[in-house]
């Protein structure tokens, strides 16, 4: 099938705010997006973004019963290492079921890597649950390295109260 | 001890450079550094920065052996969760060994929370290696959630040829 991967634009937001929610509601977990579309607009495509995205988009006859032709995204952003520099970091990659096994979530991902390549990133890093094994696979199988596993690497968070109660202890200027 | 954490300022990257060398020699990986100061410059102090950095200084009174004054770092950039929102992401966090113990580690973190709520971000991530039980045990007791072990998040990269390989299959435009 024929598809095309492009940069998203701030009017393509209600179409990524609705596939977020649709890889939640697959997820199980569709209470926990607090995101709205209007925040993805303003996070996004303004100065200084905090992301960037890619959308697939199918030709008019190809489109969904209920009528989208925008079928999947890939979401990333900038990050750093102090040892090797640039990279790139792909926060959610998510294609529509009926529209999987065409090499669309592929041509994301590749899409992806090439934008930060020009970027002169010099590696592209995710996270995936170790539950979910077909995705973990998938990656694997295209040449990631998984360094919790190879490494021992673990992913630490502060949210919530812990967050607020930290920011609170910095030092005065 | 009384110090000081501030933005760091281009003309703060030979010594940010410096201490990045020193965190890889602890961790005897000092072959491992490929980014120079300059690069650090051009990373950090351009319209559209890759990163953020946070430097701790002492009093000329406390200066080093080697007449050092900046005596740790925290290196950060802020990233995006299509659940949340912004994050902020702590890359490196580190002390010089003989000023450990004095709250400096702990005053360099809060300060990278406070510019983080600051943005609005909602969480403030790390990742730790398993064998780093001091730092894991810091983190922890500061509140942090470990996700890797409570959740099963794995950490994935694709660098060198797998990284090329992937940039090169991306569709055409």
């Amino acid at each position: 099938m024929y598809f095309k991967v492009r940069a998203a634009r701030k009017e393509d937001c209600k179409e990524i705010s609705r596939m977020i929610m649709e890889l939640a509601v697959y997820e199980k977990m569709p209470d926990q997006v607090k995101t709205s579309h209007e925040e993805l607009e303003r996070d996004g495509f303004s100065p200084n973004p905090f992301y960037e995205c890619l959308i697939a988009e199918v030709p008019d006859e190809h489109r969904t019963k209920d009528g989208y032709t925008v079928v999947g995204y890939a979401l990333y952003f900038y990050t750093y290492s102090t040892w090797k520099g640039r990279s790139v970091y792909m926060e959610d990659l998510y294609v529509m079921p009926d529209f999987r096994g065409k090499g669309i979530g592929k041509g994301l991902m590749a899409k992806v890597a090439q934008v930060g390549v020009e970027k002169q990133c010099v590696r592209l890093q995710l996270s995936v649950l170790e539950w979910n094994k077909p995705s973990l696979d998938f990656y694997i199988a295209k040449g990631a390295e998984d360094l919790t596993a190879k490494e021992g690497w673990h992913f630490l968070r502060f949210d919530g109260q812990t967050l607020d109660t930290l920011a609170k202890e910095a030092p005065k200027d």
